[in-house]
C-alpha cells in the first residue's frame, strides 16, 4: 500500500487535545471507597496515542494548554522525555488546572472513572495558540473529539484543522466521545458530524458513530454511506470484543478481531489501537495488517496497569500478531 | 436569468436567528441623553429582511426564539400581521429577555446604538427545536451572522443548515456582523468562513468579508477565489456610498450604484437592501436588476425613522429604478 | 420631637443602591404590547427617594454605579440638575448597562413593570468604591434592599454601613423588595434580618417585613418584638390603602391614613412615602405628622404619570395634609 | 474555671464547612512532579478539628455538602467510622465534586499545596439544608471560614449561626483564611468581621486576623480592642514558632509555647491545635492548660505525613505537657 504520505515531512503524527493525569487505584479489584493509594501517570486519548506512537518510533509532536502547577509540569517532562516534540504545548496563565481521572478497577468487567474536568486547562486552547508553521511539519493531525466539546479549544482544533487542509496535512479523527465533557447530544452531533466530514480517517466505536449521527443502534452500512460522501476515505468502526472494521472509499472492507487477553482493565485500549493503527498506515501497510497491529496493541494495554505507561513496542506486537496467524 | 428555485415549495425565504425591539429616539438630531421619547419598532436583521420581503409580496416564515412577555408578544403579533409564518417561533421558558436597540440618531452621519443583549432571548434557540418539515417547504433558508455568536443558537442554525442542505434548500449567508456579539474576532472567522463555505449566496459588506477571511483591508478578488472554492455561486460586497458588486461563479461581475437619497439616519439599509435583492433573484431577474432593486430599498429605508415599518412596496422601489435608469 | 440629627452635617441623606431608567407608556389603560411610545425617566427606589427628598428640600448625596453611556450620562446629569451631589456615583468601566423598567398601565389596579436587570451596573458597586470621607458627611445613610441581592454590591452595602456605624451615621433602611433581584428567599431573608437589625429605622410593606422574616401572614407584633431586640428604634410598617403604622422601641404606635387620589397607578408609592417621611423626621416633626406627610406624598405621586418627576413639593403635600386633617 | 457549657446537650461540637479530600506525596522530600504515588486521607479544616476533637473524646458531629460519589462516600464512611454524627452530611445532586489538596513535601520548610475548589461539593451547602433542631443538641457550633467564601455556602453558615444564637449554643470561629477561596480582600475582610463579631472565641493565626481587619502587619492590642467591643469573649492569636496567645474579654493574657517537634511538613498544625484547644475548654481547664493541649498537639501532628489521621489522643497530648513543664 502507498497512502501518499508527505515523506519529506518532520512528524509523523501531530496531535491536538487534552494531556491529563490518571490516577490508578493501586489496589484494585476492590470499589474505589476502599482504595488508600494512587499511582500517578500521563492521561487523556490523544497524549496516550502520540506517547503510544512514539514508543512504536513515530516522530510526533502535540498541541495542547496544561496547567502552571506541578501536574502541567510533569505532563510536559514526561512526553518530552518520551521523545514528543512539546513545543507547542502552551501554558495556562488563568489559573485553569489539569483533568484529573481516578481510575477504579473493580473487576475486569467493572471499571469505572472518577473525573476532574470542571474548568481544565486543555479545554482552554484559543484558536490564537494555533502555528501554522507547525502543521505545515507534519504528515497527519490527530484531533480527538473530546477537544470539541467546549470553546475555545472547540474553534481552536477548528483552526487547527483549518490549516491542516490549507496545508495537506492528512486529518484522522478519533472521536473519543466522553458524554460528560458535552452540553447536549444535539450538540455533540453537529459538531462531529461537521468535523467528521473534514477528516480523512474517521476512528471510533460502533456506539460513539451512533452518537455522531444522533442515532439509536446504527448500521455501518448507513454510516459509510454518509461519510464517504464527503471528504474521509478511511473509516474505522470498533465493536469491543467482536473486532473491528475498516472500510475504504473505494468499497473495500476488512475485519479485523480481538487477541486473547488476560484483561486486568479495559481503559487505554482505544488509545493504544488508535496509535498503532496509525503506526501501520504511516508505514504503508494494509489495511487488514493494520487492523492486526491495532488489536494486539489493545491486547497488551488491557493486561496491564497504566494507559500511557503500557504502550507495547513494536516487537511486542508482532509477537502476538505473528502468534495468533 | 433562471436560478432553479423549487417552485413547488410553500414559502419563498425562511429566515433564522433574532427578531428583537428598536427603540427610536423620538425627538432626533441631538445626542440621546437628551431625548424624552422613544418609539417602538420591531427589528434585528433577520426580521427586517422577512418584514422586507413580505412587503414585496414574498411568501416568508421565521425560525427564531421570542422572550415570554409583552415584547415578545408584541413581535410574534406584528410579524404575522405582516404575513410571515410565525408557527417556528419558540417562546422562551427560561426567563430570557428580548433584546433591545436604542437607536440615536445625531445627524445623518452620526448614529449610534445602544444595545441591550446581556442573555437575549434569540441567542436561546437550541437545535433541537429546528423542525425538518418546516425547512423541507421553502425555497431559500436565509441565515444570519449574529445568530452564530453564542451557542446554543449556533448550533441550532447549524443544524438548520444541514438540514437545508439535505432537502436542497439555497442558503443565503446575510452577514450581519456585530462585534460586541462575540467573545473574539477568532471565533467570528472560524465560523463566519465555515458557514460561508456551505452557502449558496453570501451577501455582506467589504468590511464584514474582512472579519470573516481574519484580514485587514482585504480585496474583493481574494475573498471570491477564496469562496468560490467552496460552495457559493453569488457573492454580493457592498461598500457603502461607492456602491455593491455581485459576482458569479462563472466569473461574471456586476457594479449596483446607490440612489440619491434625503438621508435621516443609516440603520436598516442593509436590511432593506437584502430583501429586495432577493426578491429580485425569487423573480429570476438577472443580477444587474437586483443590484438595482437592493439599492433602490436602501434608499428608501434610510429616508425615514424606522428600519421595519419604512421598508418599501415594489411600486416604491421600482419608482426609483426606472427614474434613474 | 428631637431625633438627635447629627446638625453640623452637610448632607442629610445619603442614599446607596441603584438608579435605573423607567420607560413609561405614554398609551395607558392598554397592554404594553399595543403601546407605541415610552417617555423615559430616571427610576430605581433609592434614586426616587433622593429626588424627592431633594425636591422637598433636603440635602442630597448618591452612591451608586451608572453605566458609561448614555443612559447612564443621563441619570447623573438629571440627578445632578435636582440638586443631588453625584461626586459618588462611580462610572462603570467594564460594560455593564442601565437597569430598565418598562411600566405597562392596564389600568389603576393593574399595573405590571417588564425589568431589564441582567448584569446591571448598579449591581457591580464594589466596597473599594465607598468613600469613609463622604459618609461622614451625611445623617442618614438610607441603604435600599435590592442593592443587597448580588455581590459586590451587597458587600459594598455591608462596608458603607460599618462605616456608617462606625462614625455614627443613622442608617435608614428602605427594604424595597424585588423578587426577581434574589437568588433564593432564604438569601433574601437572611440578608435582610442582618441589615435590618443593625438599622436605625426600618421601612417597608407588612409583605416585605414577611420575607424578611421568612413567615406567611406574619403579624406586625412579632416584628417589632424581633427588632426591637437590636438597633432599631423606629419601625414603619405599611398596609397599602389601609395605611401605615410607626412603631417606637419605647412603645409608642401611630397609625397614618391613606389619602383619597385620583388613582393613575401604583408606582413611586413607596418612593414618595419614603422622602416625605425622612423629610418630617429631618424637621423633628413628630411620627404621627411624619405618617402624614408620607401618605399626602404618596397619595400624590400615584396620580402621576411617573414616578421621579412626580415628587412633589412641601406644598402640595401641606395642602393635602391640612386640607384632610 | 467554668465555661458555662450547656452540659445536657448530646454533642460537644458540631462543625460545618467543607470534608475533602487530601492526596498526600508518598515519596517527599522532593518535588510533586517526581512523586509516583499518593495517599489518601479525609482533609479540610473543619473536618480535621472534629476528627481530633472525636479521637480525644468529644461528642462530634458534622454539617456540610459530600459529592455522590466514591470520594464523598468514603469521607462520609471514614467521619462515620471515627465517631462523628453524619447524619446532616448531605450528599450533592447537582455533579459538583469533592475539594481535592495534592501536598507537596519538599522539606520539613517548604510544603505546597496543589488544590481542587473549582465548584466543590462543600460549598453549595444552601441555608434550607441547616437544621435547627440538630443545632439544639449541641454546646458548640465550630464555623470554619472557608464556608464564607461563596454562595450558598456563605448563606448556610450565615442561618446556623443565626440558630445557633437563638438556641444559645456558643460559636468558635477558626479563621482558616485559603485567599484562592476568595473573589476578593475586601469581600474577606466583611464577611470575617461579620461573624468574628458575632462568635463567642475566634482562633486564627496574626496574619489570619490581618486578613479580617483588613490592615497590614496588624497589633493583637488593636484586635482585642476591636473584638471585645461585640460578642466575643476569647480570642487566641497564634504566631508560628513564637507561639499562640489567649485574650479574655475580662482583659486576661495567656501565652502558649510551640513544642519541640521532628517537623516532617507544616500542614494540620492548625486544625490539630484548635480540637486539643477546644478539648481543654470543654472539659472546662483553664486557658493556660488549653494553650498548652493545643500546642502538643499541633506538635504531634507536624511529625506525622496526614492531618486526619495523625490527630493524637489526650495521652499522648499529655505526655507532651508533662515532660515539657
Amino acid at each position: 500500500m502507498n497512502y501518499g504520505w508527505k515523506t519529506e515531512r518532520k512528524f509523523d503524527i501531530i496531535a491536538i487535545g487534552r494531556a491529563c493525569i490518571d490516577l490508578n487505584a493501586v489496589e484494585y479489584n476492590r470499589p474505589m471507597e476502599e482504595t488508600q493509594t494512587f499511582s500517578k501517570y500521563v492521561g487523556g486519548s490523544p497524549a496516550n496515542i502520540v506517547i503510544g506512537a512514539s514508543k512504536l518510533g513515530l516522530r510526533t509532536g502535540f498541541i495542547g494548554k496544561i496547567s502552571n502547577d506541578q501536574h502541567g509540569r510533569f505532563i510536559e517532562k514526561y512526553m518530552r522525555d518520551m521523545g514528543i516534540d512539546t513545543s507547542n504545548m502552551v501554558v495556562d496563565t488563568e489559573g485553569h488546572k489539569t483533568g484529573l481521572a481516578f481510575t477504579e478497577i473493580k473487576s475486569p468487567n467493572e471499571c469505572s472513572i472518577l473525573m476532574y474536568r470542571e474548568n481544565v486547562a486543555d479545554l482552554y486552547l484559543t484558536p490564537a495558540e494555533i502555528n501554522e508553521d507547525y502543521l505545515k511539519e507534519t504528515k497527519i493531525l490527530l484531533v480527538s473529539g473530546t477537544a470539541l466539546s467546549r470553546s475555545p479549544s472547540r474553534e481552536a482544533v477548528l483552526r487547527a484543522m483549518s490549516l491542516a487542509k490549507k496545508n495537506e496535512v492528512k486529518i484522522v479523527f478519533e472521536l473519543d466521545y466522553r458524554p460528560y465533557s458535552w452540553a447536549s447530544a444535539d450538540e455533540t452531533g453537529i459538531y462531529y458530524s461537521a468535523v467528521a466530514e473534514q477528516s480523512d480517517v474517521v476512528i471510533g466505536t460502533r456506539d460513539e458513530y451512533d452518537v455522531l449521527e444522533n442515532v439509536i443502534g446504527g448500521r455501518n452500512e448507513d454510516t459509510t454511506n454518509y461519510l464517504f460522501r464527503h471528504t474521509p476515505s478511511i473509516i474505522v468502526i470498533k465493536h469491543g470484543v467482536d473486532g473491528s472494521y475498516a472500510f475504504t472509499k473505494a468499497g473495500a472492507t476488512f475485519r479485523g478481531h480481538a487477541y486473547p487477553s488476560n484483561v486486568l482493565k479495559t481503559f487505554g485500549a482505544g488509545d493504544s489501537y488508535a496509535s498503532a493503527f496509525l503506526y501501520a498506515l504511516i508505514h504503508n501497510k494494509d489495511l487488514e495488517t493494520a487492523l492486526k497491529y491495532a488489536s494486539a496493541s489493545a491486547a497488551i494495554v488491557v493486561s496491564k496497569h497504566s494507559s500511557s505507561e503500557a504502550m507495547p513496542t513494536v516487537d511486542e506486537i508482532e509477537r502476538i500478531v505473528n502468534v495468533n496467524v
